[in-house]
Parts: C-alpha cells; sequence; structure tokens
C-alpha cells in the first residue's frame, strides 16, 4: 500500500511505495536496459502484460488487443493508488496519509525504438493531447488536487523501460516544485499586476540571447537561471494558464516546439539522458492571470553531487547564453 | 568567473561556473573513474598538482610536500571563489551577483584507496576536525553566511575523483535546503518551546522501529519520510546547534557514528555510491535553542526521474523501517 508520509522539520511529502520494490535492498530502478521487443509490455501483442487501458487511439483491433497508435494504462508499479482510502493520521510527531493518487502511463507509439524526436508531429500532438483528456478525466476525482505530465528518455533519467512512453501522475496535493512557482507568480502579479512569465517571454523575446527557437505560439529558452547545462523552458508566447484547456492549435504548436528542441538537444549533445515535464494550474482552479503553463526540459548531463543535495543550489558549467547560442547553430 | 543567478519566479539561486567545463558540450563530471594513482593530484609527492594548502597535519616533510597525513586545499576548479567582488546587479527583471565563496577539497588520507568506511577512527576524527577548523576559519570572512561540508563515494554519487576526499563549500547566502529547516524548526520551537530535532530524538528513542544504532552521543536512524532507500540521520542525542563549536570528544563520537553508518551501508548495499552533508546553524549564528546540527547520509540508489523533479516529492521504494532493521542485523 503506497503510503505518504510528511518530515516532521521541512514539511516535505514523501511517498513510500514498497510494492516498487521487492526486498529492502533490491531496487526496480536501477539502471538496466530492458530493451527486448520479445518482453516489452508496452510492445503490440502484449497488451494483456499492462492493467488494462483507459485510454487508445486505434485505427482497428479491439481494446486491449493490438492495433492502437496510442495506449493508455496505468502503472502496474504505482506511486499512487486511486484505490486508496483518503487516510489521515497523526503518529507521534509524524503525519501520513494514505497514497491516494492516479499514475498512468501514456505508450506513445506501437513501435519500439521509436524514441519521441523520431516520432511525427502527429503522434507527438497525439500524445499530449491523450494527457490533456486524461487530465480532464482525473479532474473529476475530487481527491486529486494537481497533475504532472513527465517523461523520462534514457537509463540515467531514470527510465526504466525503453519503449517510448510518458507518466501522468496526479496527486492528493499541490507538490513544492508546483507550490514554489504558484507562489512566486502570485507575488509578482500582487505586486507588478503582471504575469512573471510573460515578462520572461518579453525580455527573452527582445535579449535573444537566450532563446533557442520562437514559433507562432511558443518560446524554447535557456532559462536565466539554468540548473544544468542545457535546461530549457517551453512556453507559449500569449498568457495562458491552463494546459488541459489548450485548442487543438495550441497543442499541435506544442507538440512541434517540443519535437524541435529534442531533436536539437539529439543531435547537439548524441542523444542524452533527458527528462521533462509539464507544470500547469491545479486541477480545477479557474484561470489565472498571474500563472502561465510550461514545459521544463531537463538533459541529464551532470550528476546531482553532495553539495546539491544538501544545500539546494545547482552549480551548472554551461552558461544558458552558450548553451542557447549552441542550439540555435544545431540544425534539426 | 563564476557567478550567482537568481530564478525569478522561484526565488532559486545557481552556480554558473564556467571554468567547470572547457566546452558547451563537454561537461568535466560526467561519470568516469579517474583511478590511477600515478596521475592522482590527491596522492603524495603530487602536491603541485593542488592548489598550495590552506591546512594539513603531517608527520614530517614541508608544505606542500608529502609527509602529510590530511591536507585542505582550495579546489582547482571552484564552483565559487573569496576572490570574487561582491558585486551584485539587477538585468531587466533578473538578479545576479558575484560568484564568492569558498570551495575547499579535504584529501582525507595518502592512501589512495582507503575510502572513509576503512580509515580508522582517529583518520575519521581528524576529518571532521580539520572542518571544524576550516569553518571557524571561514566564518571571519563576513561576506561568507553558511557553509556545507559534503562527500561524494562512488561515480553515482557524482564524485569526479576516487581518490577519499571531502569538500567544504561556503556561501554567500543561506542556501534553500538549509533555510528550509532553519524556518520549520524556527516555527516549530515558536509554537512548542521545543526543538523539532530533539522531539525526533525522542520519539525515535522510544519507538526504536528506526533507529540504527546508538552510541553515548549520536543516534542514527532512517527518517520517517526518508526520500530514497537506506537515507540516514545522524545527529547528536543532546541539544547542540553549531557543529563548529563542538568538543574534541562530541567530533570523536560524530566519526564513530558516521564510520560505523558507512561500514553498515557497505555491507548491507555492497558498496553504494553514497553522498552526505553535514547541515549546521549559518555562520557566526548565536547558539540556538531551536535548531539541531545533523548529518544527512544517502545513498545513490534509485534516480531521482521525471516526476521527482517535476514535482520536488520523491517516491521511495523501501520503508525506513525496514532500512533500518536491515542495517541493524547488519554486523559492521
Amino acid at each position: 500500500m503506497p503510503e505518504m508520509r510528511r518530515d516532521p522539520v521541512v514539511g516535505r511529502w514523501v511517498i513510500i511505495a514498497p510494492e516498487r520494490a521487492d526486498r529492502p535492498n533490491a531496487f526496480l530502478r536501477l539502471p538496466r536496459d530492458r530493451d527486448d521487443p520479445a518482453t516489452c509490455p508496452f510492445c503490440p501483442g502484449h497488451e494483456a502484460m499492462t492493467p488494462p487501458e483507459v485510454l487508445a487511439r486505434r485505427e482497428g483491433g479491439s481494446p486491449n488487443g493490438p492495433g492502437w497508435t496510442l495506449r493508455v494504462v496505468p502503472n502496474r508499479f504505482p506511486a499512487l493508488r486511486t484505490e486508496e482510502r483518503m487516510v489521515r493520521a497523526g503518529v507521534g510527531i509524524y503525519d501520513r496519509m494514505g497514497g491516494v493518487g492516479a499514475h498512468e502511463v501514456l505508450i506513445e507509439t506501437p513501435e519500439h525504438t521509436r524514441a519521441l524526436p523520431q516520432q511525427s508531429p502527429e503522434q507527438v500532438e497525439q500524445v499530449l493531447r491523450a494527457a490533456q483528456e486524461r487530465m480532464l478525466d482525473l479532474s473529476r476525482d475530487l481527491r486529486l488536487r494537481s497533475a504532472i505530465l513527465c517523461r523520462n528518455t534514457g537509463v540515467a533519467s531514470g527510465a526504466s523501460l525503453s519503449h517510448p512512453h510518458s507518466q501522468l501522475v496526479a496527486l492528493p496535493l499541490v507538490p513544492p516544485e508546483l507550490e514554489q512557482e504558484l507562489s512566486g507568480a502570485r507575488k509578482h502579479f500582487q505586486e507588478k499586476e503582471r504575469c512573471i512569465f510573460c515578462d520572461v517571454v518579453a525580455q527573452e523575446a527582445r535579449e535573444r540571447s537566450r532563446v533557442v527557437l520562437e514559433t507562432d505560439g511558443f518560446l524554447a529558452l535557456a532559462p536565466w537561471a539554468s540548473r544544468g547545462p542545457f535546461e530549457l523552458l517551453v512556453l507559449p508566447r500569449e498568457h495562458r494558464s491552463i494546459f488541459e484547456q489548450s485548442t487543438a492549435h495550441e497543442v499541435r504548436g506544442l507538440a512541434d516546439a517540443l519535437r524541435l528542441c529534442l531533436r536539437k538537444l539529439d543531435l547537439a549533445l548524441d542523444k542524452p539522458a533527458c527528462n521533462f515535464h509539464l507544470h500547469t494550474l491545479p486541477l480545477r482552479e479557474p484561470a489565472a492571470d498571474w500563472y502561465h503553463w510550461h514545459l521544463e526540459v531537463r538533459p541529464v548531463l551532470a550528476l546531482a553531487a553532495g553539495f546539491e543535495l544538501g544545500s539546494g543550489i545547482f552549480i551548472n558549467p554551461t552558461p544558458p547564453e552558450e548553451a542557447a547560442a549552441f542550439l540555435r547553430q544545431t540544425e534539426a
């Protein structure tokens, strides 16, 4: 049974999910490539190896059989589960609650080796639209307060299966990385009556030195305070606070921008391991003047060492201006 | 020139340190074992390969020559430098300041392969006393506000050299991981007139299920909300807020407890990569009723994946009670 526990000093919640390892000193997510289509649970014909699908796009076939172009299934080793009861309890000075949530896998393509940058614009768009649809569906569960779409590419990113997939995790709380953004953005708006992300878009579009690419609808840039080499931020140029409410045209624009960024990274850095995640308003919140959804792309090029872990301050050897210049030159 | 930059949304400072990489797409800290004593800059006879020592313990020889049992030298690729000017500037909506700080390396032993758990209790004590002495010295630079002692063991921990060494980083600000603790602990004390860490010591000593070892002066435990498998917290049983002011007896006690914890981890998990860091009050602050210094040990057993990065919520497959039981049984 997954359970959430709160650190008594800093208030940080963690998920204790013992189903994800079988012995105390064995770890499911040790780096290893499970790369054989013959045993891959995400390959066509192996649908029985995953829990039943909650969403699929099909050109034929019947549910939980082949013929799909995209499937969304619950994670077989979920960090959180909708079936949990929302129990909250104190344990002496400590606090815990049931691990209520959803942990879904978006199998992006039937093709085992078709990495996201090699997928067609339509395929990437289909993945993002499926995420949108699942977020809208999950938002009907009033226990769930936020959802994070994320993707791990490559063993060093924490990916345990190489078949192209993204993950969607819905949480019973607003997680700290999002909460810090909400709180910083709210404060900026209270003081200045402007969205801080719109300020970033305006300054970056003017200065150009950190811009990686600019399309009709989107700006991709190496952020001013990048935490690591070649970190990228992709955001709509117009103010938008809720990703799930994006129009089809906007989702297509994001797919194009994201795909192009990942192709540039692959070429510039020889297919680096990479994580990305999407930050949007908490579920069911009304559109906000002060927050702006966006996607953060984080190549895994340097390991977080003791200093970063102990301080929370990242050391980045690559100025974002250099990363951006390098990526601008890279034709993808 | 290292430079610190502030994220405009969440206020997080990062260090941009271009000296630490030579090309935009080359990274100094890519995993690789530089394991050859013939070229190791930390081996005796190679003293000229490091900047001049700022502290040494010697059984003979002269400064910056062989004969030492411990050396402290500035990092050759420093993330921060005392020579920087404390310039602060706004850049449009962004903020930056000079990378003022100190980044020192404690070379723990002349023996290239003598990992910390294999060092004698006296050697480990000598390392901790050297850290203490350096922190007291650095605290005289009024620009420096805090210091983090940390250690990376093994390639997966971010260690770039295998010769046993720790690092001491002094910062011109209080970093977020420490600030969050200070703020949580201060709030607890304001409400309850008790140190939250003393509360933890009391509850853990009573419950026993998360205790790994208990000595005269120290308690080592798997924390209630462990972020990863086999995370450990080592803290003085009596209330102490300033590590640098520890007595020789206390430092010896910490050395024994830390050494024993690391030996247990090595045996239980077959020498895992591991980080640890020490949290104490910011430099020059008077002793506080509400804060309690401690050491955090974090084996590197699972990779932080996109969800952790995007949410700040850690998924831990190993309940701390299981990790503690396993380590209690491990005879080291």
